[in-house]
């Protein structure tokens, strides 16, 4: 879990901002990885995030910082430094990490600062802006390598050592035909194996792995990690290549969308919130519990309405937290299950009812096993058949049926097309109190007769 | 979430396997992508999968599927081929895959294959299964170009004419001493780029990420993301260069990672049960939901302390469920978040107090609000302004320990280094149950005199 490097060189760089060692921490900036930097910021204070920001001397380190740390902590350190420093880095960074930037801006001040960039920069950056931010369109990078069909190995060599010195993956070369379309791709690789006379029309790889500028990076991340390439070509509907979707990008979606996944099935936003502010915990977390305060409601009508049978036996309210806590829990793993099998796609929608038949099986299972676990306990304490036979029957009936629904609902919304991450929480949940709540007390009430 | 192409391949093999279409069935089997034809295997019966695969006519495709299917099919598949074919099929894959496959197998089989390997193929295999699973070595590769430093940029480039062709990365050229150190690493750009004669030692990069063989594969995998590579070597003690690991097995462990971590949360398992047996899904599940059956009984228990109040205001049971069901809810938020942000980075094990602090307000001010609706509720059901107010207190008491208790518990066990996401789920729900119903009836019993 620890990571100590970036421990002790978190502390390094507290101490040194303490004593205000400027000189000492301009070295610390000039010789650590930018990556490593950027994690650093994250346990600052603002006001030391905008020092040590300002201690750093090249303008390239300082727009690593930038395409790596959060959208927070890019407000805050932009917050104090002027408009021409910031142009003046941003031109120098890939320009999907810009146009994400200008993105967490105010539309005046992004603006501006196309305003202000290099010409040839800025076109590219209002280019990507046009997509939307979690499309193919809106991740890509627009600098790749495009040769023509008919130059040949050692004219691509030559090219190569031109021009396309700072692109971002120079190892495919995309080859396209007279009207920018794209045809085929070849590697450095090959360039360098083949006779250098050839034409790359000869060698290349006609079969290319391409995305249209609207797919989903949801989409695009599992292409790039099914056929285990390093990038995959963005083209628009023209099969015009427009940029490459790069690995190193592709990791980051995959880890966000695990993180929202995660963080959707439990109703707590669908981005990591805890770094942001209290309002904003708060306003994300709100709706869920608010279903959940609704069932919970619910429940409370039902068990007032069994309040003469309550009188009577006042000790069948003692198990009622078993009996929701053993339902609520076994459904949100048969949830959890199907939602993240859906999300991998190691199920599928089309195998709904075997997936739903095994969850069954499994509540059955457990249920009978739980049912008699807490009914002997029942028994034990209040000696009465009748009532102990009621809380096994109970336990096993919702652990039952929350194992059908936590596997039929994600299912049956993923068919429907609804995300069953942030759909199947609330849902199962709400029912499955309900529901034991309910099955109890009828099947205590009808079994004793009260 | 659906994933169209594969829909209608899957369908089409299944009607050809019907209708016995062997031609057909080469044929989709010659032209479509190792990746998308494995995936259609876990649709098919058993018979269905040992069919479809001796349909297959390549055996670098074979070696693919089993490269890419899960272990069950592998040994679903296995059954009814020869150990020749097996050995044949193994002799063309990937090092890493043989010695993972290997590894399913029981070892007088795996001995066997091994024995009838080609001898360099069956050394590699053999150093790698020396390697614990989830470590680098474990998940290397031993094939990567490894170039002295003495040799110029030309010869290098000769050298990638004539051999190492069967690389699978060669974009990385490592270059090591006479005694095979890892000293630095150029790639095969920076050999285009420079003149031919110079010397690799003279423009190689030294400052060379390397990991130990017995580094554990999620660390691996965070440097790989961190630093945007595509690929990091692995040394041995000595700092002799073993193997890489590429990019694309990480991604694969990015992944497992994020779902073993959602699932254990949930106490369903460390591997994704789903596709498991019924029996193996119920081992799995069973000790988790064990640990809440406990905490359910001993709410039971507390419950039953206060029988002769519940005799004197049944009602009071009414509420037990939205206390309970609130606080888990808002409980399993905390401890989500706290669990991810500690797995993905976001949330160091030092910042402890103001992450719990943080929670903790989010906490209060949710209890309040909940707080106030269930308790206006109760009021206007049961015009009785102390039991209202109990139900209120008790709502925000439950509500507020929850968030606590959720981010408190896993981030102290991280800092006595036990996994949060294995421990916090039990822990975690049970606390709260018996926390909630305590409280509750501490306050009711109390404020009412009852």
């Amino acid at each position: 879990m620890q990571n100590n490097p970036d421990k002790i060189l978190i502390e390094s760089v507290k101490r040194l901002l303490r004593r205000d060692a400027t000189t000492r921490l301009r070295k610390i900036a000039r010789k650590t990885h930018a990556a490593d930097l950027s994690s650093v910021f994250h346990s600052l204070s603002i006001p030391n995030q905008r020092r040590l920001f300002n201690l750093i001397d090249e303008i390239e380190i300082k727009g690593e910082i930038f395409s790596n740390v959060d959208e927070d902590t890019f407000l805050n350190i932009i917050e104090e430094i002027t408009l021409d420093e910031m142009v003046e880095i941003l031109d120098l960074m890939p320009k999907d990490d810009v146009a994400d930037l200008l993105g967490h801006l105010p539309v005046e001040k992004s603006d501006a600062v196309l305003e202000m960039m290099k010409k040839e920069g800025s076109e590219e950056v209002e280019g990507l802006l046009h997509y939307g931010d979690d499309t193919a369109g809106g991740i890509m990078v627009p600098d790749f390598i495009a040769l023509r069909e008919d130059i040949t190995a050692r004219e691509a060599i030559e090219s190569l050592q031109e021009e396309h010195l700072d692109v971002e993956m120079p190892f495919y070369l995309y080859v396209v035909d007279s009207n920018g379309k794209l045809i085929g791709v070849s590697s450095l690789r090959q360039l360098v194996v083949v006779p250098p006379n050839t034409p790359l029309r000869d060698f290349m790889t006609t079969d290319v792995f391409a995305v249209k500028t609207d797919m989903d990076q949801e989409e695009v991340a599992k292409i790039v990690a099914r056929y285990d390439i390093l990038a995959v070509p963005v083209v628009d509907d023209t099969n015009q290549l427009m940029g490459i979707v790069t690995v190193d990008d592709v990791i980051d979606i995959i880890r966000e969308e695990a993180t929202e996944d995660i963080l959707k099935m439990v109703g707590a936003g669908e981005e990591f919130v805890e770094t942001k502010s209290i309002f904003k915990n708060i306003k994300m977390r709100m709706p869920w519990l608010f279903a959940s305060c609704i069932g919970g409601i619910v429940a409370s009508f039902i068990i007032g309405y069994f309040q003469s049978s309550l009188s009577k036996l006042a000790y069948l309210a003692a198990f009622i937290p078993v009996i929701m806590g053993m339902g609520g829990n076994i459904g949100v793993q048969s949830a959890t299950i199907t939602v993240r099998g859906l999300a991998t796609g190691r199920l599928a929608i089309r195998d709904i009812w075997s997936v739903v038949f095994k969850q069954l099986v499994v509540g059955m299972i457990l249920g009978l096993f739980y049912g008699l676990v807490v009914g002997t306990v029942a028994q034990l304490k209040y000696t009465r058949g009748l009532f102990a036979m009621s809380v096994a029957l109970a336990v096993f009936s919702s652990m039952t049926l929350a194992a059908l629904a936590g596997s039929l609902v994600p299912m049956t919304l993923a068919k429907i097309n609804v995300d069953p991450a942030i759909a199947s929480g609330p849902f199962v949940t709400t029912a499955i109190d309900i529901i034991s709540v309910t099955f109890y007390f009828f099947i205590a009430t009808t079994l004793l007769g009260i």
